[in-house]
């Protein structure tokens, strides 16, 4: 079994990333796009491309009936929804199978098993998994709230069950802070996600971000490579990932790893997903969640596990066994986020027209990216205009390799997360690797 | 030791190349270029920049008083030259010795003993490398031209001594056609080289070009890094190199490395250089030439084996030992030379504004180049505005990756040759690796 026709079910550089390794594979590809993407690379590099509506997620890359629409009229087998828009709905995965549609990734079934974060937790606990000490189930009023906090010892975090991104979180270091943060948390999670359920977590004072990437195929078979250390962020925003990890030894690696496929396993997973964990500074790492989809970052693994992952997902959405694959890891990788923001402006985004834009190249440089000189970046979705991967023998060879490649990075006519890149990458604690992901609230780089 | 700032004596992308370099090390460097280059990007990237004189060869880039004069005004302490220009000049490394600067490369006597090709010859047969059958030094009179092609065997090749490209070359197949050959030979070489030397070789009927990859350092140790394959040859112009060789297996590698190693040790040679052969369909090799210098195709060899070669030039040439080092080869990498010529045209030089230039991403994909876009490709020197590299588990998937990177390459302004190559890749005689340096010569695209 294979795939004839492939829809891409996004936009910008994921959508033109997976198109890449269609055509390698043989593989048409249908581009759908909204009207303010018309322009857009993705649309231009595919065998066909579908409008499906207007610049709002809702009337286009949001709108399950008419991304199906679109696969139906170009007779399209399978779906590859990339990350972000559909990626994690259930709903979408579901139609998709209910129409014939093979969609590249998991069931609808494991998608809602992990996209509740309460659920997901216990599934954890029953697989085993670590996960950080919290409240029984959401939290039901004040006083459940303080038993639940007394239980744990402050500090606690109380987060949202649906959403993500940071929104609604609120940390409490002390009982007469509680009820105040739990009522601003549960509005700000009913504003945000429609949602106001609350949980409180173990707050773990200076935290890295380690995720561990897995591959499931049909059969039964589960494989992780390695993890990506993603404590470079911004309001719960990634800006760099790097892999290996300068906190994460080969022990540990390995118990992370462990941890990771147990949790697949524990759901019968299918396809590519990254089991995100907290990792203190004692190496006790705790289950975050996981991201049933490719990540944003997948390339720092691609290049130093020397894998297409995008590859290993239609392959495995095919049916291939993995069981026989060995992911050899080599070197160091880092990727950096070019985002159209302006980091002297507290990151305001920075749409429109790249009038110059040339980016670099040479021995270890991978540009992921959508852009090209003159195109205008709309101001309607994320700010990401390139991924910039590089790999070297050595995390300071890496950094080094970086450093130049962003020498070579220009972009005229908006703003980009370039200046920050440099600076950050100079500075004395990422050279170091001792940080944590509370790093850049206090990292000197304009008005934060 | 080390160098504190390189001035590079050259223009294009391997300036751009060898400034990366330099950049990830931390060495200063300086870019020299004629007025037709201010535009240059290597002149941008470059920490200071030297305008040495006009477009014309001899009153810029060929000029060694201007360049060493550059070389004094900014204090440089090195001068690397790239390939081309004054890169084999065995005077210029003399000057360079005589006034302190260290040339990044063999010593003028190590590029004396190779750049004439019959005195190569000799040592070569002292080292027992193979060698192809051919006369008794240069070809005296029509008598010797006879008595020699008799004792050879017809077919034969007359070959200019000096200069290299094609020009002046004869194929002789039978005894009639032999005497006017080695005049228009002769008279060739006079007007392109200013020496009319001509010595006489069996001819190969269907050879490939197989070279292979040395570094020397100055303390006896020479290794070798496999082979390149540039068979795909339009006029002696390579157009496509790899890496491995489709025809070269294990134990012949083994074989043409040592022959390498032991070519490169008779001379005691210093720093990267490239020993060619011409291979026989019975796996025989002869010696063609040594290049004394870094290669354009030397990307393929760096994306298998892992290394920075411009970075093993310098620190051998700043005294480092490399007897520890290990090369290993992984993968299969190809380059396509992306030139500004038409080649529905004869392969005409296309000189001109790049109105678009973009350059294809992605995973396994490299692209060295000083284009882009608004920059106007000068009609003074080589016609070459990119090298696109790609690199994959397998040979296949390499020219499947090739193909979907040439599809998202655009050029707008000028011709290139992404159309010839991806023809080319597409031919069923390239994707069996059966051919040979004859090949295009047959190949049915546009008016050859």
């Amino acid at each position: 079994m294979s795939f004839n026709k492939i829809l891409i079910a996004n936009r910008g550089e994921i959508a033109l990333r997976i198109m890449q390794t269609c055509r390698e594979l043989g593989i048409a590809t249908v581009a759908v796009y909204s009207t303010a993407d018309k322009n857009s690379l993705h649309v231009k590099y595919a065998d066909e491309a579908v409008c499906i509506g207007p610049a709002a997620g809702k009337e286009s890359y949001l709108n399950v009936s008419r991304i199906i629409a679109a696969a139906e009229i170009t007779n399209a087998d399978a779906i590859h929804p990339g990350y972000g828009f559909l990626a994690e709905n259930a709903d979408f995965a579901e139609v998709c199978a209910s129409t014939g549609l093979k969609f590249i990734g998991p069931t609808a079934d494991m998608i809602r098993k992990m996209g509740d974060k309460n659920s997901a937790k216990e599934t954890m606990i029953a697989a085993g998994v670590p996960v950080i000490p919290g409240s029984d189930g959401l939290i039901r009023d004040a006083a459940h709230a303080y038993a639940s906090a007394e239980e744990i010892g402050y500090p606690i975090i109380l987060k949202p069950t649906a959403g993500g991104g940071g929104k609604g979180m609120r940390v409490v270091n002390e009982p007469d802070m509680l009820e105040k943060a739990l009522v601003a948390s549960q509005t700000e999670a009913q504003q945000a996600f429609g949602n106001k359920g609350v949980y409180m977590e173990k707050f773990v004072q200076s935290p890295r971000h380690v995720e561990i990437q897995i591959l499931s195929d049909q059969h039964g078979t589960t494989l992780h490579l390695g993890e990506r250390d993603c404590s470079i962020q911004r309001r719960h925003q990634k800006l760099i990932e790097e892999t290996p990890s300068p906190v994460v030894d080969e022990a540990l690696r390995n118990e992370m790893g462990a941890a990771a496929v147990a949790a697949a396993s524990a759901i019968n997973y299918e396809g590519a997903g990254t089991i995100e964990f907290l990792l203190d500074t004692d190496n006790s790492f705790y289950f975050m969640e996981m991201n049933t989809r490719i990540q944003v970052e997948h390339p720092v693994t691609e290049e130093r596990y020397d894998v297409d992952l995008i590859k290993e997902q239609i392959l495995i959405a095919a049916g291939e066994s993995i069981a026989d694959r060995q992911y050899t890891p080599k070197g160091h990788s880092i990727e950096c986020r070019i985002n159209a923001e302006d980091p002297e402006n507290a990151f305001r985004p920075s749409p429109g027209e790249l009038q110059v834009f040339h980016t670099p190249g040479g021995h270890g440089i991978r540009v992921d990216s959508h852009g090209y000189a003159s195109y205008r970046v709309p101001p309607h979705y994320d700010s990401m205009i390139a991924k910039l991967i590089v790999t070297a023998h050595s995390r300071e060879e890496a950094i080094n390799r970086m450093l130049r490649a962003l020498d070579e990075f220009i972009v005229v006519g908006i703003k980009t997360t370039i200046p920050f890149h440099k600076k950050l990458l100079q500075s004395p604690e990422f050279r170091s690797g001792q940080y944590d992901t509370h790093f850049l609230e206090t990292f000197p780089y304009g008005k934060q």
